[in-house]
């Protein structure tokens, strides 16, 4: 029953001023109500929901996406957004001018796409997950070939669906499905000029690697006792558990809303290093969202911008604070305090530690210097693979081909090659890019923020100061504009390479 | 997305044969679905959800519900279902049948009540709910006298507009709201001739259990071991935690839905065999749940039939079956085995712990023998608070005089009297009566079970026969009839105190 929590997430009053505008704030109150239980049914599944409830889920999620496909393509829509825009022409509001963008794209979306296109689209992913379940664990590309196939031919007809409506490329069409405005003209040269750089200082930065003190492997520590350090660690970063939860899950993954976040992590016994760095990456993502405006929680423009802006804040938290001395200082007594002294645990072993390069075969393992060439590999073979220009039969030898020559790694068979990632099968092309846009944007975001600090007179960047700069410029401003119009207003420059680079030699190179 | 677990819930074919029957299943299934995800939403409230979150998921829950009734009053809706009934009119299916009569009930009753009534009661109940809260704590009832006569006004007005759509009494529509077809005319004589009986025999059960050798008080167990053999005792008794969970709670409840049922219970250190109760109470809801058609999962009809028979499943569990020789044999030796043996899991011990008669001032510590004596009463003051016969203000001394009467006992304080329970602040007026008719159609419902077994030349009655029973004569009826409508046809007669009666002298008696 409401009537009470309602203020939270109500609009500035005088924003929606007309009965076109409120109606179409209720509907789409309505919609991002279905989004918010959607996410908390998606993280029930993933973290709590017994496994034999798996198609009974998957038929309340279908309903609930329907519902709101059945809002975005009303007949009356497209009225009712022109009359809003009329009645809001006298006296623009900026959220509520972005907040109608969001509508006008949202409602073209859905009614782009053919529902036959998307129940093929659905049935050929669901068909592709479970072939790449079989084929990773037997190591058999071959039972994902034909899957795969279909789920590009899908993709691909989905796509160009999208595009059609659009006015774009499919590529173009796929970006903008995980960051609205993103254009493969703009990210390619970004890339490229990316993958220079990095080929270009990478022996260098490993032969500096071989002649420094090694980092020292920490101890191995219990699960439950990791679990206990974590949330401290999330708790110092900022995460609220009054609104917030911690749990375990196979992959850590970030979800539910604003007033309601809940993020999750893996623990290694032998490893503990890494199940605290993937809750300070699920803090970010974490922040993002617990510091969208509450009083756009429930319209278009209060969501998250786009997976570039969501992976900058879990970057941020991942690797440029962890970098923190002052971060690092606590995490050390924390851990000391914790586990017992050793000398794992000083700030000096645990910056080593997160400033290891190690050319590898695995993505998710991958440090930040390595991790664009990961991420170059696959979009150029995604690309390939949608034109048609790439056959997925020949995908394994074009991915260990092009990972000897970008990262001089040998790949040994198709587990820790082609079949290592879920997005292809389970229908995701287009996702991988904003992977290293988001970490372009954490360093650009960074460097913005802590040169704000510098010049107000403020000491060395601290997280909390850092943090707060976020919350005004990334987090607050929401899908108000697109993520280089969020990215220009916060650090005076659309999306690039520069600081990135420039944060690579800092700590690698100096 | 869906096309997965589809069939599973889908109704046999040809049920609804025609486009309008058609139309309205799937109108039904979007109903049935919200109404899971509900479930789903109220178990993660009690259990998983941070503290901050409520008035957020409030907003959730409501614009769900809203949902369901937007569904409901859709202005085509009757003619729909005119339609469908012309369809089904040449070859009447009886589950069709039984489910288009669901569906005009629930669209009467969506309809019945103006939304401003509603709003009003919603404000009411949060508001009394609060007050209850507070006023429980600190022992004051007069804090909660303005909030809880604001909620009787509300529940009347309510009741009424309800009453009017069907053409019976303003308590008549309370009691059909948790028991459909329910009526004070059946209930009252019932209770009435129940408390006599009770009244008659209690000094005589109470003698013999003063002179029979006490039961021992099994020795305090950690909660953490406790829950492990909760568990056992639950799957014991059926429970399938592959589409099933059980947790920790505040207060034990069930939740989820067929596929994906969900049970909580509390552990109290000091006496495990409260917790232990507690998981097969809620192990019976969980079972009559999880026991509904499959084919008409997502349809009115599949739904369970009412708290009467709910309640009797979880009383079956908690109560006849906790005493039935097999499963106290097995319980003996698993908390032995367990917790090591003690002179309190002996089976025959475990049988007294669970037949001691004790008249007390609670009604969720009461024994079968007194819990009818606390319902009367609270039946008999609600409908006098309803009529307006009985002032707000008078309830406390109402409540106190009426307890001495029929328990014998002395009230206190109102923390043990008229502040107990949350239903009447929480707006559940015509709900306690579903407690005491639960237990009676438990024992009827046993007597029958355990008769047909022994019809059939088996031994003495075991858990599995009767649950089967309990499947095939309840659970798999789920709303294809009403409650008389399916004890009649399991048991041979409508709901009575016979049974109870009889199993009142034999349990305590012989």
């Amino acid at each position: 029953m409401s009537g009470t929590g309602q203020e939270a997430g109500a609009m500035p009053p005088g924003a929606a001023d007309g009965p076109a505008g409120r109606a179409l704030a209720a509907r789409f109150r309505r919609i991002a109500r279905l989004r918010q239980v959607e996410r908390v049914l998606g993280w029930d599944q993933r973290v709590m929901m017994p496994a034999g409830a798996a198609a009974l889920r998957g038929d309340q999620l279908a309903e609930l996406e329907l519902m709101r496909q059945d809002i975005l393509v009303a007949p009356d829509m497209a009225d009712l957004l022109d009359a809003a825009e009329g009645e809001a022409a006298a006296a623009p509001d900026p959220w509520w001018q972005a907040n109608l963008r969001e509508m006008r794209r949202m409602c073209r979306q859905a009614g782009a796409v053919p529902s036959d296109l998307l129940v093929a689209k659905a049935r050929a992913v669901a068909a592709g997950e479970m072939a790449w379940r079989a084929a990773r664990a037997e190591d058999r590309f071959d039972a994902m070939a034909g899957p795969l196939r279909a789920v590009i031919d899908a993709v691909r007809d989905w796509a160009d669906a999208l595009a059609a409506a659009q006015g774009c490329s499919r590529y173009d069409a796929l970006l903008d499905q995980y960051d609205p405005g993103a254009k493969a003209a703009t990210i390619l040269p970004l890339f490229a000029d990316l993958a220079d750089t990095i080929r270009q200082v990478l022996p260098e930065i490993l032969e500096r690697q071989a002649a420094a003190p090694p980092a020292v492997q920490p101890p191995a520590v219990p699960t439950a006792r990791q679990a206990d350090a974590a949330r401290a660690l999330a708790a110092f970063l900022g995460f609220d558990f009054r609104h917030g939860r911690l749990d375990e899950s196979l992959h850590p993954f970030t979800s539910g809303s604003l007033g309601d976040v809940r993020i999750t992590t893996r623990f290694d016994a032998g490893d503990p290093m890494s199940g605290l760095l993937a809750v300070a990456h699920e803090t970010g993502h974490a922040l993002y969202e617990a510091g969208l405006p509450a009083a756009w929680r429930d319209q278009p423009a209060g969501r998250a911008r786009g997976m570039i802006l969501h992976e900058s804040q879990s970057l941020l938290c991942e690797r440029q604070l962890m970098r923190l001395p002052g971060v690092l200082d606590w995490l050390a007594g924390d851990l000391a305090g914790r586990f017992g002294a050793a000398p794992a645990w000083s700030a000096a072993n645990l910056r080593r530690l997160a400033s290891r390069v190690i050319p590898g075969l695995i993505r998710v393992e991958a440090d930040e210097v390595t991790y664009p060439l990961h991420i170059l590999l696959r979009t150029e073979l995604e690309q390939a693979l949608l034109a048609g220009d790439l056959a997925v039969d020949d995908l394994p030898g074009a991915w260990a081909d092009r990972m000897h020559d970008l990262l001089g790694v040998s790949v040994p068979d198709d587990r820790r090659g082609c079949l290592q990632d879920i997005h292809w099968p389970s229908g995701a092309f287009g996702y991988f890019p904003t992977y290293t846009l988001g970490a372009l944007a954490a360093v650009q975001l960074f460097e913005a923020a802590a040169g704000t600090q510098k010049a107000a007179g403020g000491a060395d960047a601290d997280h909390e100061t850092i943090l707060a700069w976020m919350g005004r410029n990334v987090h607050g401003a929401a899908s108000s504009a697109d993520t280089d119009g969020i990215l220009q207003a916060a650090t005076g420059a659309p999306l690039g390479s520069a600081a990135f680079k420039r944060h690579i030699r800092a700590t690698y190179l100096t």
